[in-house]
């Protein structure tokens, strides 16, 4: 039991880093604040396949690929592949990942699973199971809504609360060297369900999973919110951050000066009409893999606290009256301080 | 890299035991040939609940309870759960584990998730991630028919190699201490598309994923079928299972005395009008927690090599022409020879 030190979290025993990461998006990610971060911009909605749900396996196979490339490695050298998304039975990862012939382990974590894959690939890597071990998410905006809400053409209104599926992807290559910011510390989460029914609110459905998850990372390692230079929640878009800002003020930890969510960066909501914001596994998968890792190495921000935030509905629980369960996902992570070998051989 | 011995196999260092397991299983499995092996069977096949997924929640939620009881633990005692089903958005495990507040991993690998629910399972535990952790999954014939294939009573015709999908749901309990049965060996699939487009045969498009991971585990570890007393694959069924022994012996392999598939063991296949077996996350999960851990526990099989298959399309794969991509996961599974003490500490 040498690396669990609370009920939820572990500090890993070796240094385990995030050795490259790669992102793709889509046209209107591209003209929002962060349009110039992607590895990767799609041309349109299709990039030359004949369905969005290709695209989307597209995507994750483009960004894993491009990720294993910036880390000087091949697809041989990654000893596990942890890879999920939205759609129905994973078929992003699934048929995204076929090509690689990567030992895979499908997970599915809604919202959360960018950071479920940088749990699990960080655990294996430094449980000796793999040397380099990869994570991918991805959502795209059209399967998104062709599954879980009405078809495009129907041209259904969208409510204040609801929020716009990021169409990205974001793919980290996690190792046992070599990398400018490590994972330290992981803090996985229960699932939480505080009842509420409107799956279009899904940053107030998710906020007590992101709640309880930063509570447990806290109580468990007794760092404190100061101790972050960034906390970051995946997609709890405006409606949902505001929730989470005031129920951790309520448990005596303040947030309010070093909070931000990546649904809330991805898009200018003034002017993109995403209403409460972005959503989806890509969002926190492309801002982080395209934006915030890319900064940690630039040295703007030292230490982040990176959680991803899950919905684990589905239209069927949905339509038979079931509440919204949520689930957060923590890392922390910290740039490799300048003189420090990243290099762990 | 102490445990990798090969390009997919790790070998677990510390001794890492399955303490305890349940299964739960229908109407329909009850009166197979294992019937008396389950340690619930379900009086009908809503089991007190509105509707068929609300059903297969509480499968999860009891399979998962029950064996954490027979463990001697409690919930608290549960470093991490590894839950994931068939259905959309793996609601199964999502809705079944909310109550249990256990730090909860989704995964998906369609029906190899029991095998790979105990491979993630029992690396956390070789780790030192957590003490222990739990494995759990399950599927329900209704909620599949509905899902996958037609309403129910709209009496569509089975073709020779469909299955029939397990009612069941299986869950191990992985610990560093106390248990009558080690994990030793986890091999990890590699997703393999043969191009198989038919979705009423599975097992058919499963058995490259099966005979790549024997494959791999054979090569990786220097064991031969000889080291094994049971060969044992998820739901191949009958067609699936003869193609796996044939492509195993052009590799080399000789099993077709000691193999086995669950989908073929849970049904009296002449009398159940199952056609080609069972199939389903539960098969494997039922058949695994509800026998054959209890046959080795008895001395019955000393070694087992328990292959989970997955075959990862969706019903909007296939409907856009996508061929079935399918997975294997492998672990090793011994008897603790008596006398041997079964205690870590």
């Amino acid at each position: 039991m040498e690396q669990r030190i609370g009920k939820q979290t572990v500090e890993l025993k070796n240094p385990v880093y995030i050795r490259a990461f790669a992102a793709i998006a889509g046209t209107k990610e591209q003209e929002g604040p962060l349009g110039e971060c992607f590895d990767v911009t799609m041309p349109d909605s299709e990039w030359g396949e004949e369905t969005w749900e290709k695209t989307e396996s597209k995507m994750q196979k483009e960004a894993v690929r491009l990720a294993i490339q910036k880390a000087g490695l091949t697809s041989k050298d990654i000893g596990y592949a942890f890879g999920g998304d939205l759609l129905n039975q994973c078929i992003g990862a699934g048929f995204g990942l076929r090509e690689l012939k990567i030992p895979f382990f499908g997970i599915y974590g809604a919202c959360s699973t960018m950071i479920e894959g940088i749990s699990l690939a960080s655990m294996v890597v430094d449980g000796g199971f793999a040397q380099n071990a990869a994570a991918v998410t991805s959502s795209h905006f059209c399967t998104a809504e062709r599954q879980y809400r009405t078809p495009l053409n129907y041209g259904g209104q969208r409510t204040p609360t609801a929020q716009w599926t990021v169409t990205g992807s974001g793919s980290a290559v996690v190792s046992r060297e070599n990398g400018d910011v490590r994972v330290t510390h992981i803090t996985t989460g229960k699932i939480m369900d505080m009842g509420v029914k409107d799956p279009n609110n899904m940053g107030g459905a998710m906020a007590p999973a992101a709640l309880s998850t930063l509570c447990a990372h806290f109580q468990d390692t007794g760092y404190s919110p100061k101790d972050y230079d960034l906390i970051l929640t995946g997609d709890l878009g405006t409606v949902g951050g505001e929730i989470l800002v005031e129920l951790m003020e309520k448990e005596g930890y303040d947030i309010s000066k070093n909070y931000q969510d990546c649904g809330c960066m991805i898009y200018d909501l003034e002017k993109q009409d995403v209403h409460a914001g972005g959503s989806g596994c890509g969002c926190i998968g492309s801002v982080l893999c395209g934006y915030i890792l890319e900064e940690m190495q630039k040295g703007r921000w030292n230490t982040v606290l990176a959680v991803g935030t899950g919905a684990l509905l589905s239209p069927t629980s949905n339509l038979q009256g079931e509440s919204v369960p949520g689930i957060a996902h923590a890392v922390r992570l910290e740039a490799v301080k300048k003189g420090e070998s990243s290099c762990s051989i």
